[in-house]
């Protein structure tokens, strides 16, 4: 069967690419060999915002007597907790192919490899089990996307398997450890460590890097720090896991190295949560068959997507960081519609937001203070803390804080940073803010509602302008 | 002593008047009989959010085991959470203290009056009590801002005392009623009738309008009512309260009258909230010493709050409508500025988002539906039910639209309406959208963060354009 396009992951890449380019009318296939939505949706973002939207539950319960409400005997049930987090990846991975059959996408389950191109077609050799037969197919299409994701890092140190947990593991366990050690402090690692210490369990967090967070900005980072190590987190920072020293049936000992003093702890435990990052699924795609380059397991691409093999393309995780559900989806569209033959404007990377979901939340987008003073931006910054703030009294919020970064001569918003709860829904009025090219005078102008949270936006931008009012 | 500028009135308009006034280097003075802060801090929205906290965290209570946990014996005592609300509204007030202190602004706690204006100047004459006794003070200002507010609207119907709350009375019940019947079912109306309804109460609500949530877009309005409904409150559209029947000591029976077809039914309960808008306290300021002009209980001014007598402004719902305590401080802000020889731009009444913090919440900003189909704009509209959201569905939140309208032509954001929880917190984003002229175009270009509900917002705009991804 000859494709338009044939795409091979069905994340959120590779699915939002499918049905736009059916909008669009090209005649397009989806090859994935797992369940569709991708590590997003059933092994990331989704079930993950369920397990911390429990997490967040029980730690309400312990607030409602803030709000005259007593309850006796409060308990979780964890198995219960993991199951409705199933049910929810299950529920969204359904809609995903109704979506994908309402826009009449021809979804091929099996593993896609590229053959070499010919006379401007790709074939690419499908290989799945149907009834536990194995099964070949072929496909021909015009123009191939790779949409096939990342995976977790590998540690580069053997820890005995009864002991670690990639992050998928750790998103299904039959019961909770006693002490867990996370390495990594990025979204992935604190994420874990808020549903992991929201529960009870001893939580140290080990970071190569001097501050958690670390693609966040410093003073957030430093905030982010405070804020968990408040909810009785422990964290090593500029620390990396130098040796399994011994360990009993139950127990592991890990040796913890602090790298500018060289000095050694030891970490004892019941298991090691890995989240160093993820590696480009580049393997077994039939890429050697192409001429596309490759490097550090990213494909290289250009504004939308183009590999260096013509009619080639690659979206998502694969294409390299930020390693975001709605980078891939946006990449997505954009290379759908240039293969189209449409006009897209590339994608501005300081355009795309980040979230981290941990209590208080993490929210950002485009540049950090000490970003933009490495570029030599004349800049001016404005702050305001959640203590000022009506709706965050009202609802207990006490920490937080929100920053936005100008350009002092032209008031161009070049960044927006905040932590606190509810911060992740706060951010996209910033994403318009910059999408819309929005100045610190167009911001001042805005009226925002009250009481809410959002008043912090406006506040924070009057206060870049020593204009703030409640504080 | 000689001000720059006194205001009369510490609400919303009146206390950031004086605090811009002041960063501005204007010497001011604030006149206040009551507790700084007006209706909005002391006896409106910001307790009113907190009673409406205490009622969504009851609420959740009873969704505990959607997530893995369980709790006996739950119960809430009224006077605690009472007692929550004006603790919040005591902090609050406080801190308003401080901040005019910090700035320097001189509080005069007094009923201000105006006297004639003579060489330039107002003298306001202040009469208050301390320590028991009745003082006098004489003020001179150049200018003078009156931000008195407003107070409930009386029903033009005697209904005895015992059984009739206006809304401050609302805020502090001594129990629970066991029939409430609400007149009004404005933004105020509503939020009362959720907060009364989460601890159930039997909540029946009468308006003479034909929808409920008359401010807000049709269609919005409808889904409103369905909502409500499903919680168990009772509605009587186009309808007034014609007449009290009869009373006992402990119930009282009004008669409902359905203005279309004249039928009335009776109504029996223990007590009558009315909340049928507010009107303007524009009574013994002196207004009568100046060539004010005075409609409907409102003074009537221009752009930056000028009245028809030089020198005297007037600021927030002794303005008009909409009585909303964002759009009184953002008349203070460009009322101030003007008295200080700035050039503010003009506030667009378009621009100006309303809330309303009931479950599901309202939230809107600019041109309705109807209203722009009645002045012949050309529109697309874009619609997305919370059903096609990860984030909704993780958090349960079943019901719910965002409903954005543009000009078709021009790709010009006219209005954006949503209903759902959460969206209170929201429309900023569309507020920004609007004051940054952000087209169809630009938003379609916005990257919103995943997993979250603000995603919703960007598939509304996508679907306006046919391009919706997820439904």
């Amino acid at each position: 069967m000859q494709y338009d396009v044939c795409i091979i992951g069905a994340g959120p890449g590779g699915y939002v690419a499918a049905i736009r380019a059916a909008q669009l009318g090209l005649k397009v296939a989806l090859v994935e060999d797992q369940r569709a939505g991708g590590v997003c949706l059933n092994w990331g973002c989704i079930p993950t915002k369920y397990l911390l939207k429990a997490a967040a539950s029980w730690r309400d319960v312990q607030k409602l007597s803030n709000y005259g409400i007593t309850v006796q005997e409060a308990s979780f049930d964890l198995e219960k907790i993991i199951q409705g987090s199933r049910k929810v990846s299950d529920q969204l991975a359904g809609g995903i192919y109704s979506l994908l059959k309402k826009h009449k996408v021809h979804v091929e389950h099996g593993w896609g490899r590229l053959q070499k191109r010919q006379a401007g077609l790709f074939e690419i050799h499908v290989t799945g089990k149907k009834d536990e037969k194995e099964i070949e197919k072929k496909l021909q299409a015009k123009n191939v996307i790779l949409a096939t994701g990342a995976r977790p890092r590998p540690l580069p140190l053997q820890i005995p398997e009864a002991f670690v947990w990639t992050s998928k593991q750790a998103m299904i366990p039959s019961q909770l450890p006693e002490n867990l050690l996370i390495i990594g402090a990025g979204a992935i690692g604190m994420e874990f460590a808020t549903f992991y210490r929201s529960f009870g369990v001893s939580v140290t967090v080990v970071e190569m890097a001097n501050r958690i967070l670390p693609a966040e900005d410093d003073e957030i980072s430093g905030l982010a720090l405070k804020a968990f190590e408040a909810r009785g987190m422990t964290f090593h920072l500029e620390t990396t896991v130098s040796a399994v020293h011994s360990n009993t049936d139950t127990q592991a000992t890990l040796e913890l190295k602090h790298l500018p003093s060289g000095q050694v702890s030891l970490w004892k435990g019941d298991k090691v949560l890995v989240a160093i990052g993820v590696v480009g699924n580049v393997k077994n795609l039939g890429l050697d068959q192409t001429s596309a380059r490759i490097e550090k397991d990213q494909i290289l691409t250009s504004d939308f997507g183009q590999t260096h093999q013509e009619g080639l393309f690659a979206i998502g995780d694969v294409a390299g960081a930020p390693w975001l559900a709605h980078k891939a989806s946006h990449e997505a569209i954009k290379c759908v519609e240039y293969i189209a033959g449409l006009k897209p404007h590339p994608l501005d990377p300081s355009s795309i937001p980040g979230c981290t979901y941990t209590s208080p939340s993490v929210a950002s987008v485009g540049l950090s203070e000490a970003k933009a003073r490495s570029m030599d931006l004349p800049i001016k910054v404005g702050r305001f803390p959640f203590q000022g703030n009506g709706s965050a009294l009202i609802q207990g919020y006490k920490e937080g804080l929100i920053k936005v970064i100008f350009h002092e001569k032209t008031g161009e918003l070049l960044g927006a940073h905040m932590i606190g709860e509810g911060v992740t829904e706060l951010i996209s009025t910033f994403c318009v803010g910059k999408s819309a090219e929005a100045t610190v005078e167009v911001l001042h102008e805005t009226v925002f509602p009250h009481p809410t949270l959002s008043e912090m936006l406006h506040e924070a931008v009057l206060d870049a302008d020593q204009r703030v009012i409640h504080f």
